[in-house]
């Protein structure tokens, strides 16, 4: 059954998170007294339908129902999400969780988005709301700080899991819990190399980006420093790098006085660094590189590439068809090139990864492969019959021409989101054994589940455009 | 001419520079008095070896000489570039760095790869000496942090630029730079969270690569904050955040002490999170998932991505032979897959790579494509008849089969480091007009130049393997 989420407070943070819950299948009902939410909402969401399934090489659920309201109850009824982004005011909170306490449904988990207060300080019963902390952009950054109640945050981890995000809950509550405590740190010591003309704006960006901000997006702070202390350990690195703490060099116990004129300097750099772009065209940018280097993650499961992966083996498998879909999923901004459409080797990429979807079919899986059997392509013929665009959706289904011995000849059928033939690719395997990397005959029960595709697709007609060479007239 | 740097010190550091400066071309001479010096170095190299190239799709300069010394005058003669990294003491700098304003060619730029010392602390002289900040690893992350007289930095720069780095001129000196200081902010903070037990090593390290890490990596801090202060600006962003820093969260005046227990906490956090993987592995984990997201970036051009492209477009073009060469590259760990080979899409990535260097010879570049005309491809048919490993050289020369009218239908050899060939690719491209999408002739210069070519090839033998379907037996 659909599930339904109640977002209160339709701004980034909001929007984000109704972006996430619709593009995972779930209704969104969204409460925000801003005439404008519908239109804020609806950018952001813009922003998710191109960016967030274009991180897996399966389709997302079917979207859920976008609706709008202006009675709190209306919105939090049947919801088993509530999440509460209203602005950082603790009057607010008060009464807007207040009221969500009343009238949403006893077994919704109610998140707040806060990101200073502690759950102990949001409501007086204390136990029913968990902070559920997200990252801009929450529809595709995975970390969610959790702290509340064991039972209630527990419960809020298996949902958030549920829509790819990675839960981490946070041992003791504090003030701005963990991340924003660090951008806290590195936000003053900021301030003050602008104001005190050590670096701008722009010099800043760029002495994170080119250097530590690489390595942190994918293994964190300590696993860096452990790599750093080399052989020795950690305990060498910190003997290195401890004693300097007692001659600090950052500004510890300043706080740069926000006067104007500092607002202005920070403004103005800001300005002649990054505002021939809109913030839209940021944003895009921005959402591009992420889903670009979470990609490349995938790749060793570290960090955000482990949370996609996880996620998209959950993702449910195609429906049946007269034909196996061997493929289902939305084409990537990073797959398109200066043509504007889709570049000929990702239409074999995807191609590649139907033969992969294939052979787990007829077992012939990780497992088998560890074994130290697999299929090697010998041969690919492929004809690119029409342009796909990015965010189109793509799907893949397979017909055997060959199953038996050594050998596995598919036919790829490419198809855009109409149905309507895009490409054809015509693949011929050698089964080899591992070892040896010489080929050999498939194990019995692989040869067998093979076989019966093979004999099962032999009633069909032979495709057009199958044993054809390139430049070869149509008859 | 080869020019030669001269590494003194081979720690983790100096080994990283040797690495940076030997891959690419230059001539290295190390002196270090440690006996397990060669060693250490080595296998920083061959990290680097098997990932700096891997960030490129063209192929580096032939590797420099690597020669070590247990004299410096030796190891400095003759050298461009003289790097210093012995450990962080100032009485061990102005003695090394003493001597090396005393031997060093008068026309070397002397570098510091100090973290913490301003230039005016390094030497009495002061202008002769540059600080040149690195970063770990420093074969492949760009950042340097230059700081000293401008001539001299300007010089450091060119050098630095020219190997693939990204010089930051630091504006005045000060303690530790910029970006240590950042990072001192952090470590300082999580060393308090790790104490008072609101979160674990690794559950901090999945607080940062979850979430803002991936953010700076690509945008660092401002240009992310000003996306998060929307249409209204960066201004709304600093008055929304301003004021949590009269109340700040971190525990800025303090310095936890570092004690034994703190120490043994840390470390044994660290063991639970990172054990299970030696620090060889570890690196090779951080190197592979810095070259994925770093080849990710080259995409947008963003951060490191767009020190790569400019790098990579100074690169030479391959020599002479008697096919055209149109590909000659390294390939990297993320082209390889479950069967430990180049997995299949990235034949045809090569392949098609070669077939846009070959637009490019003939005029169809990207002028021309921004002019409105371009080719698609419309078939390809490839074999696959040997296997290519991670790391290995690959060169794809181009026959042209047919180019008159609108077709261009070209024949790849991809060959390994040996000479032997590993796959062909035969492509069919159509000219188009890219604002009706439909098939159009070619402009005169572009139609003459891929005549020349077909016509000149015309003479060669029909390659073994053209004009096949999948599955043809051999002749």
């Amino acid at each position: 059954m659909t599930q339904k989420a109640c977002i209160v407070g339709g701004g980034v943070i909001g929007g984000g998170w109704a972006a996430r819950f619709l593009l995972n299948g779930w209704d969104v009902a969204v409460f925000d007294p801003d005439p404008e939410a519908e239109r804020k909402i609806g950018e952001v969401i813009d922003n998710a339908r191109r960016s967030l399934p274009a991180l897996y090489d399966k389709r997302l659920p079917d979207e859920g129902k976008l609706s709008f309201h202006s009675d709190l109850a209306e919105a939090a009824a049947g919801a088993a999400w509530v999440q509460e982004s209203v602005p950082e005011r603790l009057d607010l909170k008060h009464k807007v969780l207040g009221s969500l306490t009343e009238l949403a449904p006893k077994t919704a988990v109610i998140g707040s988005s806060t990101s200073g207060f502690k759950p102990s300080e949001l409501t007086s019963e204390g136990a029913r709301v968990v902070v559920a902390h997200p990252f801009n952009p929450v529809y595709l950054l995975p970390l969610v700080e959790l702290v509340g109640d064991a039972a209630e945050t527990a419960r809020a981890a298996e949902v958030l899991r549920s829509i790819g995000m990675f839960p981490l809950h946070v041992r003791k509550e504090i003030d701005a819990h963990i991340a924003d405590r660090f951008l806290e740190a590195v936000w003053r010591e900021a301030l003050w190399l602008v104001k005190d003309g050590i670096a701008t704006t722009e010099e800043i960006d760029e002495a994170i980006r080119m250097g530590f901000g690489l390595r942190w997006a994918q293994m964190g702070l300590f696993e860096t420093y452990r790599i750093a202390g080399g052989e020795a350990g950690m305990k060498h690195f910190m003997a290195q790098f401890g004693p300097c703490l007692s001659w600090p060099w950052t500004k510890l116990m300043d706080v740069p006085e926000f006067t104007d004129e500092l607002v202005d300097l920070i403004a103005g750099q800001s300005d002649a660094q990054s505002g021939h772009r809109s913030i839209r065209e940021l944003e895009r940018l921005r959402d591009d590189n992420l889903v670009g280097m979470m990609r490349a993650l995938k790749k060793s499961g570290s960090g955000a590439g482990g949370v996609l992966n996880t996620h998209e083996r959950a993702l449910a498998a195609p429906a049946e068809a007269e034909l196996p879909i061997m493929g289902d999923r939305q084409i990537p901004q990073s797959w398109t090139d200066y043509n504007g459409h889709m570049n000929e080797a990702h239409y074999l990429e995807a191609g590649a990864a139907a033969t992969d979807r294939f052979m787990e079919l007829i077992g012939a899986d990780a497992d088998y492969i560890a074994s130290g059997k697999s299929y090697f392509t010998v041969e690919n013929h492929l004809r690119y019959l029409d342009e796909l665009l990015a965010g189109e959706r793509l799907t893949v289904t397979t017909q055997v021409l060959q199953g038996e011995g050594k050998k596995m000849q598919l036919f790829h059928f490419l198809k855009n989101a109409d149905g309507k033939l895009a490409a054809t690719m015509e693949t011929l395997l050698l089964h080899v054994d591992l070892n040896t990397r010489a080929s050999s005959l498939p194990g019995a029960e692989v040869g067998e589940k093979l076989k019966a595709f093979a004999d099962a697709h032999k009633a069909l007609p032979f495709p057009e455009g199958a044993g054809r060479f390139v430049g070869q007239k149509a008859v």
